[in-house]
């Protein structure tokens, strides 16, 4: 068999906590995503950043997630059978994120199981927790993925 | 006491569901969000996408889950006392979001509690709930926010 990719379904095995890589907030582009999808002023305006509860300016959270994903893409799943996400559970933003933090991405799995439906296909769940230079938290969070399998059926 | 915001803890009441408002999926945003934070090929490659599970080029999750904040910020959290959000419960990509896509999002309050360790402020817990044009769910989710009260303590 001439496998396509890298990583399937039977790649993956729970146990074990990982980093996935690490990623530098850059001021600018924490801007540029909230004026895009998320313009709360502690997320686009430096000094009324600093009037607000968080004392200067912070990273959506849906911005840190995105920046998560893509360490996720790089470190393995765009070497991988994927075949998306059905969905997440439990997510926290533990503390705020700032330009110039450095965040690494931690995966830990949970399970893994065949899909009930589809027999050519697995489902891997991951812990994800994300933490910031000086080992805080920032984020976590579980999500389910599908990956095809190596020998289907 | 002149209030700063138009919307504080006070003015959210648990039922009800009620649209926030629309947005349609653009394609070169679709390809944008997802070259930068998720470039797996579904995302990003329209030809590798018709040979996907998807049969055709769909949003990132974390793209669609942006453009409703965008939609909760213009409908109502600029204009609020807004502190942030803690985090989300149950969110579900539940159907391919694609481009030219017309999304619209509904809001249903579930709760809304004071903060048992901060006087000023409460806790709005919010189920969202997107439809596409054809009137098909394509994400829900469950999410908190913090509000500051108009009137503290």
């Amino acid at each position: 068999m001439d496998a396509q990719f890298k990583t399937y379904w039977e790649d993956f095995k729970a146990g074990g906590r990982e980093s996935i890589g690490s990623v530098v907030v850059d001021r600018d582009e924490v801007i540029e995503f909230a004026e895009r999808y998320d313009p709360q002023p502690f997320h686009v305006d430096e000094e009324a950043a600093k009037e607000s509860i968080y004392g200067g300016l912070i990273a959506s959270g849906w911005h840190t997630c995105s920046m998560v994903m893509r360490l996720m893409c790089d470190a393995y799943l765009l070497e991988s059978a994927s075949l998306g996400s059905p969905g997440l559970e439990n997510v926290r933003w533990l503390r705020p994120v700032r330009p110039g933090d450095t965040l690494t991405a931690y995966r830990t799995i949970e399970e893994t199981r065949l899909s009930g439906s589809r027999p050519d296909r697995g489902i891997v769940k991951t812990l994800w927790e994300v933490e910031n230079q000086n080992g805080e938290l920032v984020l976590t969070m579980s999500g389910v993925n599908f990956f095809l399998k190596r020998q289907p059926g």
